[in-house]
């Protein structure tokens, strides 16, 4: 990842791209980067649970839940309206599918929003956020696997 | 900014460091690339309120209090945790006063919170919204006054 994006950029540079289409806050991109602000808060926030329930980092219910609290908060965040027309194009990797398939990728959002309902409900209590993060963690793959390319397609 | 950046990466790409560095999602620099991830998200919620107030957008008390609810969300999110030492370095702005004075800067945090609630609060009513948008703004340049610099320091 950091590799390809490495290469990606030296690319960019080459052909002379503003390398501001890989800054936070992106003028020329606006939804882009939003997007990307949000599911980097999103993976910072759970990463960190994830990690805790596979016995990665030392288990704390505080951690958990202050973390949970967080996605809770950001899940109310409706980032699918961050995917207009024409957002599809630049620093992003969006699949085209996301505009072809709307409705399905909102409905995969609601699910996100559901399993973290069930996330910060499990109050740090381990087993039940053990099996709330392997919600979660579906709800995020489901739409990885159909919406998100592995690399950055310019 | 887009031209100063543009310089900064430029010396950073002639000294070898990885540009990796100004992307959303930062290993090298969590905490650097948490915080500005989330400034991103708030600005982008509420710069348009601003100018819809300014009389630069359309006003829409629909699209205000989606976006002031955002900011309500986003606001719960304690940021002043990802400012711990030794992250003072790298890619921010953030001056080194954050660190000498945390108990002002999360200060000026809550004063930020208490903002957004009265933003919020007004539910779109232009006037109130124009008041409370006053209010938020001054917290911002308080806090931005103090400890934000106007460039990266790297």
């Amino acid at each position: 990842m950091k590799n390809s994006r490495w290469v990606a950029l030296a690319g960019a540079l080459t052909l002379g791209m503003s390398a501001a289409t890989i800054a936070h806050q992106v003028k020329d991109e606006p939804q882009q980067s939003y997007r990307q602000s949000y599911f980097a808060l999103i993976g910072a926030n759970f990463g960190p649970i994830a990690a805790m329930v596979q016995g990665k980092l030392p288990y704390s219910a505080e951690g958990v839940q202050e973390r949970a609290n967080n996605l809770k908060a950001l899940s109310s965040i409706d980032v699918t309206s961050a995917f207009s027309e024409g957002s599809d194009k630049g620093t992003t990797r969006a699949k085209p599918e996301i505009w072809a398939n709307t409705a399905d990728f909102k409905a995969k959002f609601a699910d996100m929003q559901e399993a973290i309902v069930a996330l910060q409900a499990a109050e740090g209590e381990q087993g039940a956020v053990a099996k709330a993060v392997g919600g979660v963690g579906r709800t995020c793959k489901a739409c990885h696997d159909e919406y998100k390319a592995k690399d950055y397609l310019y």
